[in-house]
């Protein structure tokens, strides 16, 4: 059975993770989770690299809150950079799901969206693990993790 | 025969990958296609390393539509960094297409401008694995995929 | 008995190592501390590198005050960048410990933040290597380390 | 007999590589030239690698003409880390000859400045290969490749 | 004898390597030099790098003068995530000193800032290759190398 990572960070304000273990437990029997938590979003990448090395994940998830500061900013491009080496380094995708503070204007629209991004992260992982195909037929359709999807362009 | 891979994302609003493909068949009979879908534009490195390293690609087109938000404009950095590097690791030439929203003014513009630079680089491709010989000849001539090509400077 | 390595720097004007051994001498005697001190941020993470490769660290802590310019900016951003590839290539935590001086208003606040900082991230350290589980128990609640923690997200 | 590669685009409007070309051959006899043109500057980093690695070059010359608008900058900032790196992973010298088309305000002014900074470049990579020593003598004298140096600070 | 890395440019106003080399030669007789000069910052690392592994040296000083321009600017940032990543690849250090034209107000100024922060930094190198434990002590001191050291902060 294949094995999923999913690192979260106690940085974060909505405990993400969560709603990534219900989506997946609810959707399939054939993948199996296993979950860290790492302070901030910096520490994601080595945490997932660990799993799929040392714990044999075939995929990660790493989901993470970005504050709003300008070296919050910077701080975010090298988490997705240690991110994008870490799926090079190792052949194995790991869905990058960060929401923003400025994306959404209450606090209420901001839990939404974080469990939203998080369980259409996880359909995206099933598929891409179990139904690669149903990926394919998806290509150019707009779609919008944790918004209404745009979908495609009319002509 | 030569393996080529084609990979784009669901986050597109205009379905790139297929141009490149009908391009590719349209143009020569040398090259077998494999296509791959992913979600966004930082997923594309790892998926075409895959696609080189164990589908045995020769070489790779990557397509995506970065969004217009800053943060877009940030996953953009991290996402072409994902790509030269994939290709450094590998000794495998991708090519990067991506159409940014504000390239084009109209729906109708943006999607004529999808097509072209897919077909154009397309053709890119098609010269650099079959007929090397004809990149030389193009050297300093101001090519522009999707756009009127500026051509030579005029001294 | 696992061994931390403790990496700061000469450029910094407090001595945030120090609180880094207090902390964890204090709290546990199952970690063995071995400490370095290098001239600026963009030192540490070769310095973390060869603690772990050459001194068999588990883990290192890499602490830094970086100047206001945006020159010092720039080189937090390489510095991060390092210590971010220093975990890849490793598989080992790196906790990033760094204390801009525009964070705080007086001298006295700055030092504070320093020491809180340290610490709070020591005890990150101590439960990531002692106690993983606990870490999972945070996810989601807003740490915010040096400061007030914002907590979760209430709805 | 050395090998050196030469790398431009079909993306730059000026033929730069063909300077390089004959600023070699008519400076010395024990150089062996490779060039290779591909579509743009994100493209050269890999080009050049293969260059070294499978076609035994000893150093490359990789020259491109970066567009003015800030996805372009975007852009010159990955090619530029790409070529880094691939000197990194080759233990072998790069030099990057790119003319910004804000460096110049008359195509004729620009054109005079592909010419002359890859001309300058060229005699630097001949230097570096045949007589190392005489780099040493060039510290600190303030060499502008294409423009007039600004020679050594007077005090 | 634990041998030294020197690398300077001919694009530097000042021959700064020569002040390392008088600065070490003046302090220590245990330390082998090996100078280099490329042309530009962008060209530090691999020199370094090959100083490292094909010249056997401990460690090297990177030495260059950044232009003002942000092209400039752009350059440095991809010559300090060079000289970054060699360390890495490497487990060396290497000290990067790079003085910026806007550090200083008059020419004079800029030439005694090139001097002082290039021996200050040949006594850094010195002290973690030939007494680390003389760092440690250093740790939290606010030294600020080419200008007067701010110190440990007041409280």
């Amino acid at each position: 059975m294949a094995k999923v990572g999913i690192v979260d960070t106690s940085f974060s304000r909505v405990d993400m993770g969560r709603f990534v273990v219900d989506e997946i437990k609810k959707s399939t029997t054939k993948l199996k989770l296993i979950r860290r938590t790492v302070p901030g979003i910096k520490d994601l990448a080595v945490a997932c690299k660990k799993l799929i090395e040392e714990e044999g994940c075939e995929a990660c998830i790493a989901l993470g809150m970005p504050g709003p500061m300008p070296k919050d900013k910077a701080s975010t491009q090298v988490a997705s950079q240690g991110l994008m080496f870490a799926q090079l380094l190792t052949n194995r995708h790991i869905l990058e799901v960060f929401v923003h503070e400025d994306e959404a204007n209450t606090e209420k629209e901001l839990y939404a969206l974080c469990e939203n991004r998080a369980r259409e992260h996880a359909q995206n992982l099933i598929r891409m693990l179990l139904h690669p195909e149903d990926m394919v037929k998806r290509a150019g359709t707009g779609q919008r993790e944790g918004f209404p999807d745009v979908g495609t362009l009319k002509i």
